[in-house]
């Protein structure tokens, strides 16, 4: 199929692009160190892909996820990197024969793990970003009680999100450095083989984990290349142009395509469009004024502005090369 | 099932305050004057309950939500109000027995319904927000191509989505007036029965159109709450408290609550938590400082900013009452 024959919306992906993004990381992390994170794509497919490149264990935010890697063959080290309280879809994953560890920050999360029949847990640690984790110096009482309730330990994780997107890479280091003390800290207090964090922004700047927890580098967003992490955008909404309006002496020209802000996660802000400013995103449409002028039925390539939730709205994405579609993945890993 | 049995995060819906807001609105606008906008929900189990208060016709943002109204036996007059240039699942549609009437706005659209086997269009006239429409001056020539192209032109439409959430009421009134001149001159040149617009912002300052286009009314979102328009907050976002941080020299206390950036639209900013301030989310959590203390495991219910984005991310809602799980509905008109 032709990229014109694609109906509209559409999430395409450039599959050069994808490839150069995942040799890239694998050679920065290769083979157990990088843990990629699937919540930045939800696309068992894609992760098959992360797999040939080397990747063993995947990280999840959600049962969903989870469940999903598992039935897709995917199960060999699956870290649900998110505390739960209803453990029991996690159990049956494992008694299904997947290894699953879980996060878990608290007596109550200890408990769910263990009365669910999870069998192996990390001990989340807050680095500096308030969400969940506990405190580095709770770290060890908490693997403590986790070993009492029959849980093994595996080590520590935590996921310095605050300095993802940080502006000044030096900066970024040197706070990322301050946050990986902590969990080193913790680390020291709980013991286990792993130390899990990290991020695409981060992954160069971050040398203290044992596994790098990366997702959004295989198909990025605008905000991470601002942010210059250095990895190419491999992933477009694809648009028509369904309205043009020429410039009047009320309102200088502008356009309208059918992607609008149920096509993209909106919480970074607006998408840019290549050779456009973009005005602003209604449900189904992007009002934006192009460069040069386009006509009634063009096609746009919108860059979201946040890769996730963009992913999460759309039932699958194309793999394109040369304007042809390789390739159509159901993004299977989307709800709850 | 009781709401306590609900995975979250899980859409929930008040049963009373549903049936208030939309016996409130069929009150306003009775039987076929209220055509209720189903891209607010995406469900067609509550277009039936709309129809159940007297709607005949629905208006529709995309393709999908046409085919999906139509397959559920809610196509007796289904308005697409959005330009399409792929009109031939629509034409399967309306050869499949339904009534379909698509807007258009330029000879490359009434070219594509022509092409594609639709019968019935709308004149759709921009009233004052850059984004489809043809100029008021435009719309009698636009009218005269379609009827020449075969095509049955039921009047007009115009959406004044800029007004829906004007603060001021008066000032709301005045600006809406001043948009529906605009959409009553190109009536004027247009002919025919409809005159088609509204939302639930303007449903109760706009007395020009035939047909009032209104659909957030039913669920409700805490922008048009602040907007002060009058109707219940039907709809939350059910999540579980995963993580409680309590107060600390450096840090207020805080909780986590698993309703994040995925199960929201974030378009109109933060979500809000009664007895709670909201300080950001990140995509599968929302971090909160609550007025009374709270416990890991208690349940929150979030309200969404933007209702249309937040539903279109979920599977199915419950329709609850006294904490019991009364029906669920599926969201079966996502996608595209």
């Amino acid at each position: 199929m032709h990229l014109a024959d694609l109906q509209t919306p559409a999430l395409v992906v450039d599959a050069e692009s994808l490839e150069a993004n995942l040799a890239a990381m694998a050679a920065r992390w290769p083979g157990e160190t990088l843990r990629p994170h699937v919540k930045a794509h939800k696309t068992t497919a894609l992760a098959a892909r992360q797999e040939a490149h080397g990747a063993v264990g995947f990280t999840c935010a959600t049962i969903r996820e989870v469940e999903g890697m598992a039935a897709a063959g995917l199960g060999r080290d699956l870290l649900l990197a998110n505390e739960v309280l209803d453990t029991r879809r996690l159990g049956r994953v494992v008694a299904d024969g997947a290894r699953v560890t879980v996060a878990v920050d608290s007596p109550e999360t200890i408990a769910a793990a263990a009365a669910g029949g999870v069998r192996e847990v990390l001990i989340d640690v807050n680095v500096g970003m308030p969400r969940c984790g506990c405190r580095p110096e709770e770290a060890g009482a908490l693997a403590a009680r986790a070993r009492t309730a029959g849980l093994t330990v595996r080590g520590v994780m935590g996921y310095e999100g605050h300095l993802q997107a940080w502006p000044d890479p030096e900066e970024r280091a040197r706070l990322t450095d301050e946050a990986m003390t902590r969990l080193r800290a913790a680390h020291a207090e709980v013991g286990g083989d792993v130390i899990s964090g990290g991020g695409t922004g981060t992954s160069a700047c971050n040398p203290w984990v044992t596994e790098m927890q990366a997702g959004s580098y295989a198909l990025m967003d605008s905000t991470y290349t601002a942010a210059g992490v250095g990895y190419a955008q491999a992933l477009h909404v694809l648009g028509t142009v369904v309205h043009v309006s020429p410039a009047r002496p009320d309102m200088p020209a502008y356009a309208v395509a059918d992607v609008g802000l149920k096509a993209l996660g909106m919480d970074h802000g607006n998408p840019t469009i290549p050779g456009a400013q973009v005005w602003f995103c209604s449900d189904e449409h992007v009002t934006f004024a192009p460069d040069d002028p386009v006509r009634v039925g063009d096609r746009v390539l919108v860059v979201p502005a946040h890769v996730d939730p963009t992913v999460a709205y759309h039932e699958r994405m194309h793999l394109v090369a040369d304007e042809e579609v390789l390739e159509t993945w159901s993004v299977d890993l989307r709800g709850w």
